[in-house]
This record gives structure tokens, C-alpha cells and sequence, in this order.
């Protein structure tokens, strides 16, 4: 069966590189993504997929750091308007910021495995430059200032490949294959809302995966294992106060920009933590209209980390505190949204050895990493994905599949070699048919 | 009359001059003033006034900027066993810190007159030099470390001298004389105690006065009322948080140094006020006990001031929700203790007026300043008491008696020209015979 | 003579008006008055005046808080391109930020009198509204965002309208006048240009005037002085540190973010000074470019003010010391810009009395103010000029004019009642008339 | 050979004991160990010993972290005058404070093996109840506040017994015997000084030791290694700026209270570094006389750590840049005084597998520790001889000899077994004979 996994993935491979071309030709940010959640449903709705989009896959208070109605209006009128988007399968709800599809696959009796991909793009303008294959191969991003320089083009495509392997094994499968195609990762605001959403609790395995460029000579294509990103809160800050003449009446004001102030040197002394590393950053500050008058508008863009999620937590008590009472102190009101959120993670050493053992027995040209469980030392909200299926016994991985990049993630110039596909897609099957394949788990 | 209270004056002059150096040589801080009251105590009740003392004179919960137990105990130790106290006078009260004595005289129907003098000492080392008068003809003082400096002796002595006088002249007198010796002038402590036990509340007319150095060649010995000495309150600010092992847990520690470096700061920007000056200052900050310790206490001795009353609460509020905000912001306790506090205060132009009239007219050797009304830069606690006789419609003023004058006020080499004993007591009592001497005010 | 001015100032009118309204129409912001400078040096040049434009007028290297590059070719361009700009009089300078004009008129021996007018909009979305008089009769702002809200298009009018009636009467006056336009006196940016450059250094009277709102009921059409406006400076603070990722390497930032945070504070806590009122306002900060980058730079627009120079230069200094010390806090660059200056300035009584004399007596249906002398809570460039004036001995006054106003200025809604142009005319012409109809003052 | 060092140690078990509580009985804190150091400089002279003591042991300018002169004398005269002290061995540089010995046993060629013990109490009280062992056996300290709270006084009984037993043993030893006798170990005072003055230059290995608490029930006696102490960096930052009246005249002050309170702010906000733990804490921070006084003095006692060397020196030079530009945002001075300095240290393995293996073969009732190399987590200053040693190709081991013991060390209660005098002597005395046993190292 595994040798029919190999020759599905190598007919799919020309597909996949179109679809990832088309893909990176509409790159969409977080909470955006409404073409891309259209191309995805279409897709699994063709392949005879339980599709679930909008509302169903995301929980509307869960959804961390959207984009201003502006950009969400003006985005709509891109997809609709300029790009050629399947409307067949865009929903309204798409196009209120509902984003991200689930495709279910259910065979019956046995363990159900989700499978996670992220489809996300970046703030990054890309180069358009002849030097740079995107551009010069003619699928450079549409969309100015936007680009999927992270590889999450790739991860859909990957994803839809196996979709496709998937549903052919269909017969040979006992359980539910869930494949998740999860919005707004970038700043770790999408994870949050699909797990409100309860489509975690009942996963027996998970995996995941992040494409990554080659760390050294010796190793291998797949990693089957991370752990221990660091875990991540994000909030944007806004204090408000009262104007004032700054001649005339500077007893009047409430100042927002002196509140906005004392907290990022408060957030700065927050005490390390003596467990493991912490972090603490204010990224932004604006405050402020006019030179001769107290500010009554200040916002700050800040995150905090932790090596384990009990030092994040720790930090983002204590900053919630700290922006707290620097507002008291200036006689000011402070808004705090959080804006993203992450745990720590671990994955399970058990599933990554199984996932070991059936890529070095069954798909032998694909080389397994010497080291099982890399350090991430990132923040991704898979971890909130994974943390929730651990919690009631299941088990997850975070795996890389690794891949030659001509330049770092996040910058203009990235592009991957596009064999990493073909391979992904053998990797995820393999494994799911690995973890199906068996009678069912329970009884 | 006038000229039977020069006479009586000047026969009590030599016995002023004892008095004031007794005073001097024995010389208590605020709420310490255990003999000072017990010799005031005395010296009223031979002369046949009704005495009050103790609770009777200062509403426990008003009395602020206490000292401390040991201080007291170790004073009331010196008190009784190595001073020369009138211990017949020495009541358990006074002992325990309720000191200050009023005396009244009652003469029928007609106004109530309320005549103040200060008590208390500063800490200040006396000069032991030979140059220094007190030291020279041995009155310096023989408490080391306290010293009569800025002339509350020569205020108590005038007092006791209008004592006399007025009981000599209670024939002729129609109304109340209600003489308040008040403790804890210094750091504006004692006359909230007073004020709050209602002893201002029937007063028709108020006067005290200050000794001032002369200003200016053309200056007289009496100005007979002043203004606008600044507003102010006075805080001791205390952080509680918890200690830690700085090097081991940083994160258990609550910082209360980091929580009054945080208040300094925020004290120090709390807004100009457009109406008039304003002022702000932490004085002391102590807190920490070791360098390898997360500090857990620390205490901050802070004054407010503004040029009126409404601009000292203005102060005094911000200054409250700093200090607090600060507490939280690195979760401490704060504690705020009122440890003084003064209003603005204006004497009232009419009975400077007549106050002026009747020393021009009736006592022509003693020269009135041109300015009438002066301006007073500094902090005084009368204000309180002169607030309180105004609001119900009574009239106020604090006079200056000047007299030359050794060295600065505050100083160690402090001494005064004590002929202005004899004309202190001439002009509070022609001023109070003046007020009394007619016919009853009301009916 | 003073019947002659009365009358031609009546016949100028209309004229006046037009040009009010055609200033109001085509309203430029401080240095970029490049049209404004065209229409004042075309009039100015067909009336006969010696016209001094550009480089002559203003020093390059005095000229503070110039706009940005783009904003001034997008100016030019608009200048150019969409209004009816005299292009005759349009000069490269003057397109190149030059702006401001200065008019001489030589009638032989005598001395020097300088009239100085502001031209200057302000950064005002001027209201649309048919109750707004200049929208209603068609001469609202035809530049979106920029307004003359504060009357200057009124000062220059009265100032042209004073050059047609000088012109006229040249023949009785003996001495020199100078016409000043000055450009950029919002934000107190213009007066220094122009002094540095010599032009006030042989002024022998000097005088200028603002359009006020009416201030009681008593109040007259002329305040002949003012005094006191506070001093100030204004500066542009920008730090520059280093960049690095917050969650990898937040040891190899330079935090400009913090050091800003840190200066704030630090300002705000700048003492109060004893002899009068201070002010201080960090009135914008804007720092950092993401949530996940440790912030490497930061600007903030300050200003300093004081009762007296003296103590505004006291709050500068101090104000720099804190910036700069900032910057070494937190290993950054810290670079202060004067973005504005003004000083306080008094006026000449005795020239106040003269100008209040030739008012009183020759043009007696214009009622001068009670109060012949002014306090200003404002700052004013005019100050710097005035204070070189009076450094060499010459006597200046800066007059208000009042007039109705119908809504504050600085406001959308601002306008005046025009009759103040004929009578603005009058009273400059009268004083100016008065200043030099008499044979010369050195000799 | 090993067997007569386990009988030589056993016969002087008593006298060791005795020792011991001698000194227990006269605790002196660091660089006042005057009749500590006469103490042993007399044993090691009646030994035979080379002895240096004062100005040859330690460097003037190195010492760090003095007492003050009053401290200073008044320990003189208790040792003098109070105390059974040997004079004959008490040098008037001792009384200086130029405490610590060194002894030297030089037997013909061969290596340097230098072995260090310190001598120094701690500022604890000792508990006087009889349930308190030294109370009980009446050898608790006669000097009220200071303590042997952390087993130094073992430690020189140890060295002391060592001592004895290699001069017993000099005729099989081959090079030379350093033993060194280290003042102000606590606050990391005292290494720097001997380091300083060239004593680790010649050291080819090098033992030293603490005593510690059992760590778990399959503990050892003896630990061979540890490594890793936070470096450390100690100071007592002194701002001084001007006084003023903070009524009268606040803008004349130059506030050392403010400068210090920025300068913590400040410090706190040390960024984190990635490479691994650093530490900061303000100790302490007094300033101010009064509260009407702006404050002209501060002191802040604070310590920077970090987990290597190279942390700690990023914290300590970023400390003093805040510290530093601190005093210049108030216009004050900073004075910066290293009170204590440690880095980071690691044993030697090979030298610590060498002395493991000598204990285990010859000592075989004394068993070692299973962790061979402990992480410590405190700061020690032993890491300075270490690594002086180690940079010229030395070999150096820091053990720990494990005891029961009554309390935590630094408590009023602690007191140890001391058993571990006698197995202390055996460790060191076997190992030393074990390193210069063999021919000469260099031919």
C-alpha cells in the first residue's frame, strides 16, 4: 500500500506545484485568507470531503489579532473583484474574516487522526526580481506588500495532496481523518479559535508540520519531532485619557503617552524567572496628536514569552498588572487585547518513533533526521492544537520537513524547492495509513 | 487702660524672660511637649483660668506625624527623672502624648477671642559655643539634639504674659479669651487635633502671630496680618512586598524599592498646575535590608504644596493615586500616613485693620509695617485653625512680631532679642481688650 | 493727515477684503507660503517698495521646522499646476522654502520703523458648511487640511493695505520703513530666520499686532501692548539604537523604544522653578516597527515653556541634559532638533502711550482698551524680534486688534469680522505716520 | 601511606574540634579576621610553615568591600583588649585589615599544589538557647551579630589539621605545598586581593572546598567537582547632587533621590540574554535627610550576576551605563565602588576523576558522591583562584565535604557534624600526597 502512496504523490506532484503556484500567486494574512479557504473547500468538496468552513471551524471570541474592517473590506473587493476566485465555494462568512476549512474523512470504526496545515501569508513585499524564481517563473504574488514567504503555500498544497491520497485509501482506512487547514498562524492568533471549537477533543493523533531549511550536512528530509517553542502571549495595549492645552491647563490632562510610558519600563523590570528564559518586548508605542497637547491616545504593540508555558503565563500576569496599574498611575484607562497566544510544546516520542519506523521501512529514499526531537526555539500555535489533544491522551508530533530555501523564511527573496511536496505528501499518508490501517482502537 | 497693660507688661518682663529660658533650656519636640504643657498647666491655673488638657484639647485620631513609642517612653524617663518638672501639673495625658493646654476666661456675654501660641521644639543641636547667648548664660538647651530654634518659647512666654494681663483686666472685659498653646507646629502636625475637637467652632476673633526677623530698613515690629503661606500635606509612604533570594527565585519577589523608585518618579511628574505654584518632593527613601535581597519594605517621606488650598488637594490627590499605582505595579501594599498637613490661609483685612488702629493709637512707641498684609512663603498649621474660625463667619489674623535676631530660624545658632516679649504681650493683649471691651456682640 | 489715512483706508476696503479672501482661499502652512510670497512681493513691487525675497529675507540655517521634502514639491506642484499663482513674482527660493517678504520704503534721514505681519496658515480642515460665512460666499480653503484659522491672512491684508496708504504719504515722512511678512509663526518657527539675518538690528520703532477676540464688554478696537507671553522651545527628539529579534537576541538591542519611555518621564520630572510658571509636554512619540523587534527608533516632538526666558532656557536645559541621558541609558544615538523658539517679550510703555495717544486724538471712533497693556498666556515668535529691537536701544509693542470672531481661533469654524482690516490699516498707518513725520531723530 | 594520614587525622580529631569551636567562639567577618589570622599564621609558624600574612598575602587595591574605619577599630580593641588573642602573632598589618595567610611547604621539585580554605563569619546573630549546640557546649561567638553561620570555621580547622599532616609527611613529598587562608569570602571580597598579589601563578593543581548539606538520601561525603556559579559582580553605587529647599527653590537642587530611583528603573531593565540566566537587584537604596529637602545623596547597594562570565559582564557594563547616565539626568555624580566580584567556574574532570579514584582506593569508608561534577547555583570567589589557575594550563577542582547539619547555613541555628573535620583532613591530605607523591612533574 505504501508503494501506491509513492505513485499517487509522484501523479499528484505536477498538481501540487500548480496549486502551490496559485497559492503564492494570492497570498492572504491572517484572518484574509477567504480565497484560499474557497480554493481549499472547492477542492475537498470535489474529493467528497465533509467540509466544514466559516463559523464551524472558528469560534468568533476565540479569534485573536484581526485585521481592521477596512482591510477586510477592501480585501473582499480583491477577491471578488480582481482575482479569479472559485465564488462558487466563497461563503459570506469567508468574507467576514471566518476563514480556515475542515475536511473530514470518516471510515468507520478506529482512531481519528488530524492532520494540520496552515495557509497564512506575510506582510512582505516581494522581490520582483528576475533573479527570483516566483518572478520569474510568473506566480509572484498579485497582492502588493503581501507574499507567502514562509512556506505555508506549500503546507496547503501538501495538505490537499494528501486529501487526495487519503480519500483514494479510503477503503483501507478504520477512523476519521480530519484535515485541518488552520488561518492566521503568523502571530499565533488562528490556532486559538479551532481549538475553542472543540475540534480537538476527540483526536486520537495529531501531526503537524513545518517546512525547514537544511541545519546541517548530515541531515535528514523529515525531522519527525519538535518541542519546546517558546510559549507566547501578544497583546495590544491602548490607554486613554483626557486632552489639554499643554500651556494652558496641563493640570486638565489624563496623559496616555507618560501611562504608555511608565508601563514599557515596567514591563521591562518584570523580574526574570529563575526556571527558564523569559522574554518581554514592546514592540510599538504611538501616542500622541500634537506637540502642545497631552496626549490622550497611546497604543502599544508588546509580547511575552516563556521557556515552559508557566513562565509565559507568569510574564503575562505580571505584564497585565504592570500596563494595569501605569494607567491607575496617570489617571488613564487601559484596553488590553490579546492579540495572539501560544504554549509551550512537546511532542509525543512514541508517535515520532512510529512515524520514524514507517518512513525508514516503508518510503526508504527519505532520509529520517538523527536527531528524533529538535529544539524550536519560535513560538507556533500548533502548540495549542497539540496541548489539547494531549490533555485527554492523545498524541501529537510536530514534525519538519526539511527542504533547500533560497533565502531565510520572512524575507522576500524565499522560495522553496518544490520536490518537498511530492514528499510531504508521501510522509503524511504514509503515516495516517499507519495509523488507520489497523482495526479499531477501542474494542 | 492701654496704659495699665504697658505697665503690667513691663512688670512682667523680667519674669517672660525667666519663663522663656526655662522653656528654652527644656525644650520638646511635637507631642512630646510633656512638661512644656504641665509649666502652661501651672502657671493658668494659678492664675485662675479654667484649664483644659490632655483629650480635652486634641482629638486623639487627629493628631498626626506621632513619634514613636521608644521616643516617648525615653522622653517621659527624661522628664521625670532628670528635669525639674512641675509634677503636680504632669498629668497621665501629657505623659502619653496628649499634650497642648487651652485656657479659658469666661466674662460674660460678648464674643469669644481665641489667642494661639505654638509650643513645640525642632531637633536641633544647640550651639555649645560661648559666642551663642543660651550657651553663654546657660539656658542652652539640656536635651542634646532638640532646641527651641525657631522661638515657640518666646510664643509660649508672650502667651503666659497675656495670661496675666488679661486676668488683671477680666473686670473689664465682656466675653470669652480662649488661649490655645498648640503642640506639633512643626511639620504642621498639632492644630488639625484642636481644630477637630471643636474648640474653633464658637470663636469670634483669632489671632496668633510668629516672631519674623526684620525684612527691610523701614520694617516695623508689628505686621499685623500676612497671607498665602503655601498649602501643604505632609505623607509617610510605606511598600510592603515580599522578599526573595535575588539570585535564586527574582521571580518571587514583590519589590517594594522598585514600587518607591516608581512613585518617585511618577510624583515628580504629576502636571503643573496652571492656577499657581505647586511643589512636590520625596525627602528620604529608605528600603532594603541586604544587596542579595529582593527588597520587601520601603518607606518614603514625601510633602506636597500648593500656592492655595485647591491646588495642594490637587497635588495631594495625584500624589495618592501615584503612590498607589505604583504599589500595584509591582504588588505591594502601600500604606499612606498624613503625617502634617496646612492649608493656604488669608487674614481678614478688617480686624487687621483694627488691630492696627488699636496699636497705633493706643501703643504709639511700637511701629507698624507699611505692608499690612504680608506675604508668608513658608507652610503653617494656623492656617487650620484660621479656616475654621472663617467659615462660620468669625474673623482672622496672624500678625508677625518682629524682633532681631541672631541667626536664621532652623538654625543652631538661633537666639532672639528678647524685648519682644514685652511687646508681644502688650499688643495681643490691647488687641484682645480692644475686641472684648465693649458691650456684647450679640444682643 | 491722519483725516487722509482715515479716508484712503476706507477707499482701500474692498480691495483689502479681496485680497483677505483671496489669501483665505489659497491658505499655505509655515515655509511654504510660496504663493503668499508672490502675491505680497507683486504688490509690494508695483506699489514701488524695495522688495527683499527669499535668501535675502531669511537666514538658511535659522530657519527651523521645515516641512518634509515631499510635502514641499507637492506644495510647489499644486502651487504651480491648480491655483492662479502670479508666476511673474513666483521665485525659485520661494518654491524652494524660502518664503516671507520684506518691503522697504527709504524717505531719506529718520528713523527705522518695522510693521511686521505674519502670513501663515495652520493645519486646519477648514468646515464645508453654509453657515460658515467663507464656505457660504465662496472663499473657504481650496487645500484640504490647511486653513488660515488663526487671522494671518488678515494681518498680511492689513499689512498691503498699510503699504498702499505709507506709499501715498512718502512724501511726509522722514526716515525708513520696513514691511516685514513673516512667514511661519505657528509653531513659532519664522522669527528666527529673519532676525539672525540682520533685518531688526537698526530698528528704531518697532510694531506688530494679532487679530483678538473681543474680551469683555468694556474692551475696546486696540490694545496698543501685550507682554509676557511664555517662552519657549520646541524640539524634535529622535533616538536611534539597534535592532534585534525580541525572542532570540534581546541582549543585542539598543532599545530607542525605551529610551524615548525613559526621557518622558525624565522630562516630565523637570523641577518646578520658584520664580514663575514652567510647562512641559512630550506632545507625540512614535517608536518601533513590529511587536517581535526590539525597537531602534523612536522620535518624540516636545516643547518646553516658561514665564520668563530665563526660566524657559532653565526647562531646555534641563530638557536636553534629560534627553541626551536617555539616549546613554539605553546605548543609543539622541539627536534634539529646534523645531521652535520664541521668547517672552514685554512692550515699550512709552511707545504704547504714543501709539494709544496719536489713536486717542486722531482717530477717535476707534476706542482704545482700558487696559493699555496685556498679559499673553500664549507663546509668540514676534518676541525675538522685539527683544533685538529693545537689545539696541529701539522700543517695540505688539497691539492686538479686536474684532468679532466667530468661532476660536485654531478652530474649523473660525472667522473675523472684516471691518477690522480698514480700521487695522488706519491705526498701523497713524502710528507709523506719527513715528516719522518729524524731522529726524539723530540730527 | 594513606593508612598513617587516617590515623594522624584521627589523633587530631580533639585538638581539631577544639580549634574549631575556638574560632566559632571568636567569629570575625571579612578583612577583619585579625585574630583569626593570628590564629593560624601561629600554628603554621610552630609547624615549620613559610608564612606570609598581611600586605604579602593580599593586594591593597584589590581588596574589595571593606568595612568601615569606625568597624575597624572597634574590632581592634576587641581583639586587643577583649578576646585571648595571640599577640605574638598579631602584626599590626593585621589590625590594618590585611588579613589571610598563606603557608608554604616547599619539598624540592616538583608541582605546585595549592589548597585553599577561608576563614571569614557572617553579620548573623547567634541563637543563645541551649537547644543551640555551641550555646549549650558554650562555644557560641562572644561577639554579638557576627557568627561562623556558614562552617569557615571548619574549614580552617580542616586546613589547620591538613597542615600538620603534611609536614608529617614532608620527606615523601615531592614540589611544594601552598596552603592558602582567604579573608571575605562572603560578598566575594577576598579572592581578587591573593589572586592579585601572583599566589595562583605558579599553581599547577589546585583543591579547595565548602562544607554542604546532604542532597538526597545516596548522597556521598564527598562531592569531587562542582561548577558553574552565577559570576557575580557586586556594587555600592553613591549618587551626590545639591540640596535645596523644596519650597523655596526646587529648581537649585540636583535630586541624587531621583537619580537613584531612575538608575533601578533602569537597571531592572536590563535586557535578558539569550545565552543564558543573569540576575540584577538594587539591594538597597537610602537617600535624604528630610522631608523638605531635596535630596543630595544616595546610596544603592547592587548586585549583577549572570551563569557564565561573559553574562555577568554584559549585566555589570550595562549597569554601570545606567548607572552612570542616571546621575546625569539629575545633574548629579555617580561613584561606582566593585564591592565583590566571582565568575563562573568549572573543575578540572580529570582532576577531579584522579581524586575521586584516590578516596575511593584509599579511603574506602568515605564515599563519593555518584553526581561528580554538582551544578552550583550560588556565587563563590574560589572561581577566581580556579580560573587564574586554569589560564596557565593548571588543574583545579572545587569539592564539597558533606555533613549533617542543624539548620540551613547563614541561620542563627546552624552548627555541623564534626565528624567531617577529621574526613575533611583525610580528602585533602590524600589527595595533596596523591599529586606530589610521584618524581617531580617537569623531569
Amino acid at each position: 500500500m505504501y508503494d501506491q502512496i509513492t505513485v499517487m504523490a509522484k501523479e499528484l506532484y505536477e498538481k501540487s506545484v500548480a496549486l502551490r503556484r496559485d497559492l503564492h500567486r494570492h497570498p492572504e494574512t491572517g484572518w484574509l485568507e477567504m480565497r484560499t479557504s474557497a480554493v481549499i473547500a472547492g477542492i475537498l468538496t470535489n474529493l467528497g470531503y465533509e467540509v466544514l468552513t466559516g463559523r464551524q471551524v472558528v469560534d468568533d471570541r476565540a479569534r485573536m489579532g484581526l485585521p481592521s474592517e477596512e482591510a477586510r473590506r477592501e480585501h473582499t473587493k480583491l477577491v471578488r473583484e480582481s482575482w479569479d476566485t472559485p465564488l462558487t465555494y466563497l461563503t459570506e462568512e469567508m468574507e467576514a474574516g471566518y476563514t480556515g476549512v475542515i475536511g473530514i474523512l470518516r471510515c468507520g470504526q478506529g482512531p481519528v487522526c488530524a492532520l494540520r496545515f496552515d495557509i497564512d501569508a506575510l506582510g512582505v513585499l516581494e522581490d520582483e526580481n528576475a533573479c527570483h524564481r516566483p518572478a520569474r517563473e510568473d506566480f509572484a504574488s498579485r497582492c502588493s506588500g503581501v507574499m507567502h514567504a514562509c512556506g505555508h503555500d506549500g503546507h496547503t498544497a501538501i495538505g490537499l495532496g494528501v486529501a487526495e491520497v487519503l480519500m483514494n485509501l479510503r477503503e483501507h482506512l478504520h477512523g476519521t481523518v480530519k484535515l485541518i487547514f488552520q488561518p492566521a498562524e503568523e502571530g499565533v492568533r488562528g490556532a486559538r479559535a479551532i481549538v475553542s471549537k472543540g475540534h480537538l477533543d476527540d483526536v486520537d493523533y495529531f501531526v503537524g508540520t513545518h517546512l525547514a531549511p537544511l541545519d546541517g550536512p548530515d541531515d535528514g528530509a523529515v525531522t519527525p519531532a519538535t518541542y519546546g517553542s517558546l510559549a507566547t502571549t501578544k497583546y495590544d495595549v491602548i490607554y486613554r485619557g483626557a486632552p489639554a492645552h499643554a500651556g494652558g491647563f496641563p493640570e486638565k490632562g489624563r496623559n496616555a503617552l507618560l501611562a504608555a510610558a511608565c508601563a514599557a519600563m515596567g514591563l521591562a523590570a518584570i523580574p526574570r524567572h529563575s526556571e527558564g528564559a523569559s522574554r518581554v518586548n514592546v514592540g510599538t508605542l504611538h501616542a500622541g496628536t500634537g506637540r502642545n497637547v497631552i496626549p490622550d491616545y497611546a497604543k502599544m504593540e508588546i509580547e511575552l514569552r516563556g521557556e515552559t508555558t508557566e513562565i509565559n503565563e507568569y510574564m503575562a500576569e505580571n505584564a497585565r498588572r504592570v500596563c494595569e496599574a501605569a494607567a491607575a498611575m496617570y489617571g488613564c484607562t487601559c484596553e488590553m487585547i490579546c492579540m495572539g497566544a501560544a504554549d509551550s510544546h512537546h511532542s509525543d516520542l512514541t508517535l515520532a518513533d512510529r512515524a520514524a519506523a514507517v518512513i525508514e521501512r516503508e518510503l526508504p529514499d527519505i532520509r529520517v533526521s538523527s536527531v528524533r526531537c529538535a529544539r524550536n526555539w519560535g513560538s507556533e500555535d500548533i502548540s495549542l492544537m497539540m496541548n489539547r489533544v494531549q490533555s485527554h491522551g492523545g498524541q501529537a508530533i510536530c514534525m519538519r520537513n526539511i527542504t533547500a530555501m533560497e533565502a531565510p523564511q520572512h524575507t522576500a527573496d524565499f522560495d522553496f524547492d518544490e520536490k518537498v511536496l511530492e514528499e510531504g505528501i508521501r510522509v503524511f499518508s504514509a503515516i495516517a495509513y499507519d495509523l488507520l490501517r489497523d482495526e479499531p482502537l477501542h474494542g
